[in-house]
């Protein structure tokens, strides 16, 4: 094959409106909005909107979304019932790929090519997910599932559902500016997935159910949890550089830096990093100041071993972050998930119904045969006396 | 963007040893083999294995493969009473992409990354997904469950599982073939979803999920729903002509005729109109009639009104064919899917395990932006009152 096309890093596959990077200068921008701007003056429901719509709402349509919302969140009766016969240590993204698509047994099954109702089901999805994940960390851990609470907002009744008890007005800003750097980030593995699913004309729950999937890969959305694991094993402050130095002497990464994409400080890095400090001044825990040190640790020593730069990614400083919530490490892919739904279900909206592209669009790479070849007839098949 | 990308399909995005299809030919071949003589000699588990291990086995290896997928053909009991409390009216594709990645939640859950807890969640799926879609048609129309039973062979077992009755040796012998002529066809839409979720490190039950997703797509495996929908429209052999030239007057596509990759008669086709041809006869149906009427007519049209050459595809005689089996229309797709379940698994192994491309392998394709641009710092955010 030809090897430029590996992982399908430099092939463009479509044309988008919904997000754009600007790898050099460390922008994310969202419909031509810069995420620094949002996280300043936006919320996550502002935010599920511009991506979903192209544009910020009036304050009648963000009134009228912001209601949709919150009347899409309870998760049905009897799907509660079987999260219960789940068994309790059941990994929560299985338990979110497998509820995600279950909920099309319940809602819009039939529209897959209706733009309306694929709106829908993406308020459905922006909903349901935080209940999902809310009401399954109560259950797996003997709890009652705590209802949503419609006096609250989108990131407030997520950790009112998750831990019983509402957050104070400092925490509610610092999960809600979270909800929006992770909202989306253009064609990553799991919103390709998404795309890809959705472009065989499948419905909008078989799409976001994929991109959870893939999102729950160590290589993608399973990173921020592998933050955490390491944070935890390196403990103290004082372990932090002789625990980072042994790992990169040994050639091993160190998780959470680097990224394929930003050549300098990925912009929601820099974000997170203020927030972490914020709650770790508030909490005064030590998993802030542990990071920083891994991050210098990495920055100067890979300077000085490969004379690479290095910074750190969306991951590193997000694993304090919802750890110092209270919201146990396991957790932190599924939170990413109730995030990026915003973005899955953007993109799938424009896969179905916005592409510039001609058709067909659905994805169907090819693959170059390198394996036994006997001639175009194809091999002799030898009865089963005859092998050996 | 190039939109010579479009759909990827000239692009290659990785070398594989699985399976190969000569277009210009009509030839599919597997690990080497053509399907045909597959067909004529071999039976599912032997492809199975094929699929999964590169080579024919021995009589010792094909006893103990058979062994471990009869071994496996179970569903957790907690399964069983989840799937009872589903909505009786879900999509049979809904209920088996859930429960596809809810078995995470039982099994190898925690070997993502070792080869041969990859090859047992595989023999998990090839065993244990027909008796999801089995247990699902019993739930659903209030029979009780079929248990699986260790004496039959995967296709007799199957039916037996479905309809509650012991298929006699022809109908076994039939089933069977088809479930080797799904088995596996390259890097189709459902192959890269699987193939791409696992790039990401997921285990294998997350991306056969992603795949199950994207065949329920209309344009991909749901195809075969919709030609016999077609056939039941039809009803009788008179009317097909004139129901085909209506339809192809209109502008009108016809459902299992033409492919993408095929330039001629599609050798799966072939094998499937002779065995739907020989259940015609054993059971005085009239859809094999009508199948070769509406395949005839769309040829001869198409050829005077376009000049074009078309043939049919898998799905045209499968419909009517599973149809004589007594499957019900809307478990086309999920049959499709526990055939080609073998080559999904097979090609997750291969995109984890054997990739002779270097690493990163994970699918990131680019996009072009092509939305709102306001400059480097991105567009202004306007605070709510002064939006109109």
């Amino acid at each position: 094959m030809d090897t430029k096309n590996i992982g399908l890093r430099d092939i463009e596959v479509a044309d988008t409106k919904i997000s754009d990077i600007d790898g050099e200068r460390g922008k994310l921008i969202y419909r031509g909005y810069d995420i620094l701007d949002l996280t300043k003056n936006s919320t996550f429901e502002e935010t599920s909107y511009l991506l979903l719509n192209d544009d910020l709402p009036t304050r009648t349509e963000l009134e009228e979304f912001k209601q949709r919302l919150i009347d899409a969140r309870d998760m049905p009766r009897q799907m509660q019932s079987n999260m219960r016969n789940w068994r309790k240590n059941a990994d929560p993204m299985v338990m979110l790929q497998a509820f995600v698509v279950a909920l099309a047994g319940y809602y819009d099954d039939k529209g897959e090519n209706d733009e309306q109702i694929n709106y829908q089901s993406a308020i459905n999805l922006i909903s349901k997910m935080p209940t999902i994940v809310a009401s399954w960390e109560r259950v797996r851990t003997g709890k009652d599932i705590v209802d949503p609470d419609p006096r609250l907002s989108h990131a407030a009744n997520f950790l009112n559902m998750l831990v019983g008890e509402k957050p104070d007005a400092e925490t509610e800003r610092i999960f809600d500016i979270c909800l929006i750097l992770h909202a989306d980030h253009t064609f990553n593995a799991s919103t390709f997935a998404a795309r890809e699913v959705a472009s065989t004309g499948a419905h909008m729950y078989s799409a976001v159910s994929a991109a959870i999937g893939a999102l729950s890969g160590p290589l993608h959305g399973g990173a921020n949890h592998e933050v955490m694991k390491m944070l935890l094993e390196i403990k103290s402050v004082d372990n932090a550089e002789s625990w980072v130095k042994e790992r990169l002497n040994r050639g091993e990464k160190i998780m959470g830096m680097g990224h394929a994409v930003y050549k300098t400080y990925d912009p929601r890095a820099q974000v997170l990093k203020e927030l972490s400090k914020r709650l770790a001044k508030k909490t005064g825990q030590p998993w802030y100041d542990i990071t920083e040190v891994v991050e210098e640790t990495t920055i100067r020593e890979m300077k000085k071993q490969k004379g690479i730069d290095i910074y750190p990614n969306v991951d590193l400083y997000s694993a304090s972050l919802y750890y110092m919530l209270k919201i146990p490490p396991d957790l932190n892919t599924p939170i990413f998930a109730i995030s990026r739904v915003a973005g899955w279900t953007s993109h799938v909206i424009e896969e179905k119904f916005a592409r510039a592209a001609p058709k067909p669009v659905l994805y169907r790479p090819k693959a170059t045969y390198v394996g036994k070849y006997c001639g175009p007839q194809g091999c002799e098949y030898k009865p089963i006396e005859l092998r050996q």
